[in-house]
């Protein structure tokens, strides 16, 4: 009954007008298979003339390869992973393949996500943030389907996964503001359930703790991970002159930095880092900007993201993934003004 | 020589366990179908218990139907594409079906991309953002899947979309500049061959024609669309003194509304809107927060997502889309701080 169609030239009418074999002609569409270029070429060119698609869903019942990676998105109002999004898109897209994108509520699980990409014979999973249980890990470990974690880990799980080597990234935030000469210190923290958040406080707790600075001397804040999370701790937690003003606040993630640059700004008149330094973790695009310049860590999501699609090898035969890969990179501070820099010390240069 | 498995229960093992037939247990998996729900649940429960996860792919050999919408993005470094892209991914997860992302260089033009969406077989294509050629398009009608242009129009062509009312934002700008008293001005563009900006400049060159300012007085710059883009034009063009800053400057978007604020800080210490007043357009996040107070357009993004999907007719009986559509959705204007507002308006709230 369907009016559709999706009929046109087949794969033979291009062999037969590029003089190839058909085999040649199912190469020219398949990432990483063999080919020599000039006969890649003349293929595609047959093609475009006969308006030929390929038909990737027809086809990948037969290779078992659909060619397509999930991307499951948690926290889309961090700019950060986005960014990171955006450089898998980009990746996939050059080696011919395509992303199916989910998102998960903040704070919500991703079994739902895992369970409808499941129906997709995707290629794999990349998880960068949110939550998944250990059930759901298995389920696609016994359907062969790889799963890597974006700056995750699941305790206790065996599940391979990529992150920037964020308890480290934390004592580098410590280090900087106890160079700067800061002695009362705040953080905010982000999702209490996330590793990423627990991680990076582990690390500027510990670095301060070795200052000297007991663990009860911070005062911690909830950010929730977002801009008006960070605006609204601060511009509350400060209100009313009670609570007095550290000298340096670590803002878990860029975005929160932000919002605490402008709560400090907007509800009380202070100056960044005049009145209060601030720090940052991620290196975000909008943290570099005028108005915030945040002294921060960067995170490489390139080589993250090369190194993730690394633990999917989906150039490799169809194998399980192999379990237990937790690949760390190293974070890189970043001096801008949100934390004054030593003397020795250029601004925007590395540590 | 596979040692992926991806077997496991079948539909009849979920029907026998639920009590239900088959055919049931695939219209619980299908977007759209009629299924009592108390049997949806049954079948749901089953299928849990069983691990049990349709296939997508093999079935949308049989219905045509593989409930995957193709989402083409352009400009990525514009924040308001990617809150347009997470609109879609919220309301298509919400219906079932998934999106598949793909990105296209800023500039560049979306055959490949388009070309690459058909091997998938998607229910339906958005464009965002970008260019399209025309062959592109009436390639897609050949085969019957479904194109809709979001925020952009094909000049001569029947292709169909959804779009803000551009011309009549751009108008609300130059109203906003000269009720609040500004009378030379300087506007910055972004993708010359984007109907989107051309759109916008035509409707706020033509309100100030109207109130008499002629349109060899209006200051040309070229952001390109990103924030980079408008920072540096500003820069440049006034950092000798030589060329008059005026009294308002219109960013086309946000984000270059936002680049351009910064320029005038950073560069040559300037207050928005005391030494020169700022309007942008899109309502973006970023743009309401504190160091920027944008006064804008609102785009409608829930509203234009929604007429977009309702173009893609996705729960009706495949058949070609019907050409021509050209949806405008009215803008709002939102008052805050960069344009003064008059006295009998309150800041955030609408004209």
């Amino acid at each position: 009954m369907s009016t559709r169609q999706r009929s046109g030239a087949t794969s033979s009418d291009v062999a037969a007008l590029a003089g190839v074999s058909q085999s040649a002609v199912s190469r020219a569409f398949t990432p990483g298979s063999s080919l020599a270029e000039e006969k890649r070429l003349r293929i595609v060119e047959a093609a475009k003339k006969l308006n030929y698609v390929p038909n990737s869903i027809a086809r990948s019942l037969t290779t078992r390869r659909s060619n397509i990676v999930a991307v499951i998105l948690g926290n889309t109002a961090n700019p950060f992973y986005l960014q990171v999004l955006e450089a898998f898109i980009l990746r996939l897209q050059g080696q011919g393949r395509q992303v199916l994108t989910f998102t998960v509520p903040n704070g919500g699980d991703s079994d739902e996500a895992i369970l409808r990409v499941l129906r997709y014979q995707v290629d794999g999973v990349i998880l960068t943030s949110a939550q998944l249980s250990t059930r759901m890990v298995s389920l696609c470990h016994d359907r062969g389907i790889p799963v890597v974690l974006f700056n995750r880990y699941i305790p206790g799980s065996d599940a391979s996964g990529v992150r920037c080597a964020n308890a480290e990234g934390g004592r580098l935030i410590a280090e900087a503001f106890l160079a700067a000469g800061a002695r009362t210190f705040a953080m905010i923290h982000g999702d209490p359930k996330g590793t990423t958040s627990q991680d990076r406080a582990r690390g500027f707790v510990d670095k301060l703790a070795e200052a000297g600075i007991a663990r009860s001397a911070i005062t911690s804040l909830e950010g929730h991970s977002v801009y008006d999370g960070a605006f609204n701790a601060v511009s509350r937690h400060y209100r009313d002159g009670k609570a007095k003003l550290p000298d340096a606040i670590f803002g878990i993630n860029d975005i929160m930095a932000m919002g605490a640059i402008d709560a400090l700004g907007q509800r009380f008149g202070l100056k960044v880092p005049d009145d209060v330094m601030i720090g940052g973790f991620d290196d975000i695009a909008e943290g570099r900007r005028f108005p915030y310049r945040l002294t921060t860590v960067r995170q490489p999501i390139d080589t993250m993201v090369e190194k993730a699609l690394d633990i999917l090898h989906l150039d490799e035969p169809l194998r399980p993934i192999q379990p237990g890969i937790d690949v760390q990179v190293p974070g890189r501070l970043i001096w801008r003004q949100s934390i004054p820099a030593p003397r020795s010390r250029t601004p925007d240069g590395a540590a």
